[in-house]
């Protein structure tokens, strides 16, 4: 019987998605509007410092807590909070304990933004 | 005493901005990155059907359950879920109980679309 809920009308669950997610700092896309990537991850240590010299990158918290350094301060983000890394602005991840997060930001921006080198993340790979 | 987090890096939290929220169906902005607004809002009861012709619409349900019908189908999106609209499409959310939710789209994106009348909410109000 056909179902009354084509999949393509079918919605994106967080929360499934990182249980699928078997490394860390390994970004999987689940989802894209126009031409931005919405993708899930999970982060547990420190990350090199880099930053985006084309864009802005939106980090929502689901599950632990993430605190972004800046070169002149930092910010925590707790679950169900969101932070906007403007372009530019160098920064650097941390999470003492893993955390579960969803990136948002324009389709082919990198995890190491600028400055590239072993953390760099295979791009574009969807879960 | 100067504070080690300056405001500029300050978390979004998008439980207290709800909190914040008298109105239904009255989208505020609560963060933007590059020309793309977060808006959190509060649905309940039956929208109108319209379409946005220039971008695709992400709704991220934080609390509650929302339904969005389609011409042919529809969506049931709940906590912790995410759908992305695409352009074009005509659609019509709706909600048996208040749900609390997060929209994403570009920056001067109306609620009604190109459907306009008496449900247009006043565009850019941030909270």
């Amino acid at each position: 019987m056909q179902s009354l809920y084509p999949m393509k009308y079918k919605s994106i669950n967080l929360t499934e998605k990182l249980g699928l997610v078997t490394e860390q700092w390994a970004p999987r896309v689940v989802a894209e509007m126009n031409d931005y990537q919405f993708k899930v991850v999970k982060l547990e240590g420190d990350f090199i410092w880099h930053s985006h010299k084309e864009t802005d990158e939106t980090f929502l918290v689901l599950e632990g807590d993430l605190r972004i350094d800046f070169r002149d301060g930092a910010v925590q983000i707790g679950a169900g909070e969101l932070f906007v890394v403007p372009k530019g602005v160098e920064h650097k991840p941390y999470a003492g304990k893993e955390v579960k997060l969803m990136l948002i930001e324009p389709r082919g921006v990198l995890n190491t933004g600028d400055a590239g080198g072993e953390r760099t993340a295979k791009n574009d790979v969807w879960i």
